[in-house]
């Protein structure tokens, strides 16, 4: 059972956008056992779409396509797979009530174009895109299957999510594979490779590990592959739980779930508050811990203090503290939590100050010096950390540092 | 003249790593004139690879292959090149002794593995590797060119600068070719191609339009295919000034900038400084505005208030408009303009107050409403938006509203 990923896109062929929806879409098909054996971006030209296909399918049983699916004219991707499996496209009214709906919502009215949208090649099963006016498609034919979305990713992975795999998991059945993976953070790749050294010898041959690193964090995916699902799920649940005695303080979730997500359960379980006080981050902690569903029960609130003028007005840093120390310092710091726990009445409270760079470095405070804590009413932990000279990778890895932080301080009541 | 190119490796293809190879190099043999008709990736077998090498040159004349040269065992792309040019491959003393100059300065021993990675394809020309241990190769065979290349960016980068653009110039020349893209926020695709239309009707047949939406965002590209590369300039510079007529409000920069960039500039300029009050955008606005390099300069700081309780302390909102308004309202977003001007001291604040989702909504107020507010000391002006059930893409839209929002406030001293 082998797919083939197809993105459509001028913007992909000169460079000017990433296609980062294949990545994606690899993972996903990866995970439920079905091969990718190629990804190809072309232009959206009908010649070039209707000449991949017929390629495309002498290799695969499957294929994904993103691109092309849109109000405006230059899509022609739908009259291409017309032409391909040599079919009439037909009004579609329901799609068109849809759009009429989607834009009244936003006070909105569809063009011309968005009427031209709703017609569909006569063999389409339409595929509901909750985030955006063009819906998916789903072709089955001679024992082969397209699927066709829109290329804008937050679309491409709710059709994918809420259309697309209940039904590829009831149309292609594969040797049963399971996967486990093990979220951790605090560690690199390669000092956790030579802790659980003995780990990986210990696997099986039809147990493979993958070392999956990202800013701060590494997913350990754990893949078997057998005869027998059953033995698997158990087989994996036995591994998980021995992983769990090399690395127990490293690991923060599993599968899917985020460092922010497991913070916010845990504060939930613990009924405890938090609020930000953020210099170089400038917000992107509070993002963080806001972007999960529900945080309002648990985050009161940031002070964002970019000036020092700030420092003292919102959260009470003495202008004493920041002559002799500066800004970005260990006693800058911990005053920023005592205020910030005064301010926003917070159980704990984080602050962070830092040189986010690329620019604003010194030679005893270089770009990337970023001084952080974390306290309750009780007492206060620092950590400095000595980043990188880029700015966005200075502040994401912060954040995630400073969610770990408090995972931990919430935890066992300290960072060490 | 058409190129393909090709990327090797598994990795790819379940999604652990993102492609970014290919995006450079489409935009530099974009930026050529090359047209770039394909981007494949396959995994590392020499099957696949031979395969894809001759399905590829029945399109292209060019092909250009990143990945698969390493001195791991399971890098096989070299043998299968000399597979399918049918020659042998030898032993490449310089190369072996460039690899041992290399260890040499790393103080490192080379493995048996590396000695290996010497042996060549008879018909290759060898391509300097300054950043590693791999060189590329090139290989000209009945008038069609095909390099290889070491996947690491890097790597592949500085090959292709100092060894590839100089033989690829000598050795085709092409089409010229131009690009502008303009970027447009505030209306939707299919709204800008009506108002557009004639525009478009206008361009003549060697120019295209492209439309590029991203959230809130839409890009137009204009590409011009010519003989002559100076008369493109000019048409496409000719085009862009008559596409300013048509949407003049909806343009807020050209090429790679991004908003925040722009606004950023404007605020410099005009010597101002602003401070936002956010509630259900948790800080993202604020992350937005200070993930520009220099934003010190403008941005004075931000008081992110989830809870009612901070709205009231941090912003000094009346208890009084929270009780009658309620937290999302025109008049709390009003208050919040204020106490942020007064509290942080800026220009210039913004104030955002909704209900980002996917629960917390209410008949009279559904799950993605949202109140934004903009002001000085001089006056407030207030903004509704009524977005979707997505979190996330409520954050992210929302932001990106304000920050247009500010756009035109610091332009036209109003939002309408």
């Amino acid at each position: 059972m082998e797919a083939i990923l197809i993105t459509i896109g001028d913007e992909i062929l000169i460079g000017q956008i990433i296609d980062t929806n294949s990545a994606w879409m690899g993972q996903e098909m990866n995970l439920r056992g079905i091969k990718v054996r190629e990804v190809i971006s072309i232009s959206d030209t009908k010649t070039d779409i209707i000449e991949t296909l017929h390629k495309a399918f002498e290799h695969a049983d499957l294929i994904l396509m993103t691109g092309g699916l849109g109000p405006t004219k230059d899509d022609i991707t739908k009259k291409a797979i017309a032409e391909y499996y040599n079919v009439g496209m037909t009004f579609h009214p329901p799609t068109y009530e849809w759009i009429l709906r989607f834009f009244k919502k936003l006070n909105k009215q569809p063009t011309n174009a968005h009427r031209e949208q709703c017609f569909m090649p006569n063999n389409a099963v339409l595929l509901e895109n909750k985030m955006g006016s063009a819906p998916g498609m789903w072709f089955d034919e001679d024992g082969k299957v397209l699927i066709s979305m829109p290329g804008v990713p937050y679309e491409m992975k709710s059709i994918m999510r809420d259309e697309v795999f209940p039904r590829l998991n009831e149309r292609f059945i594969s040797k049963p594979i399971a996967h486990r993976t093990v979220l951790t953070i605090g560690e690199g790749e390669s000092r956790i490779a030579s802790r659980i050294e003995n780990f990986e010898a210990s696997l099986p041959g039809n147990i493979k590990l993958a070392y999956l690193p990202n800013l701060g964090k590494v997913r350990l995916r754990l893949t078997a592959v057998g005869e027998n699902g059953q033995d698997l799920e158990a087989v994996l649940d036995e591994k998980v739980e021995l992983l769990k005695e090399y690395i127990p303080e490293l690991i923060f979730g599993y599968e899917t779930e985020t460092i922010e997500e497991v913070i916010g359960r845990i504060f939930k379980e613990k009924g405890k508050t938090v609020s930000t006080a953020e210099s170089c981050t400038g917000g992107f902690l509070a993002h963080k811990i806001t972007s999960v569903p529900g945080s309002s029960a648990y985050f009161n609130g940031a002070a964002i203090t970019y000036s020092n003028e700030l420092k003292q007005k919102m959260l009470n840093v003495s202008a004493d503290t920041l002559q002799k120390h500066g800004a970005v310092s260990e006693a800058t710091v911990i005053e920023m939590v005592k205020g910030a726990l005064n301010t926003m009445n917070s159980d704990i409270a984080v602050a962070i100050s830092g040189i986010a760079g690329p620019d604003g470095g010194t030679p005893e405070k270089p770009v990337g010096t970023v001084w952080l804590a974390i306290g309750d009413k009780n007492k206060t932990e620092t950590h400095k950390l000595q980043l990188w000279k880029d700015r966005i990778k200075n502040i994401e890895y912060t954040s995630i540092f400073a969610l770990n932080m408090m995972r931990k301080f919430l935890l066992n009541g300290t960072i060490r």
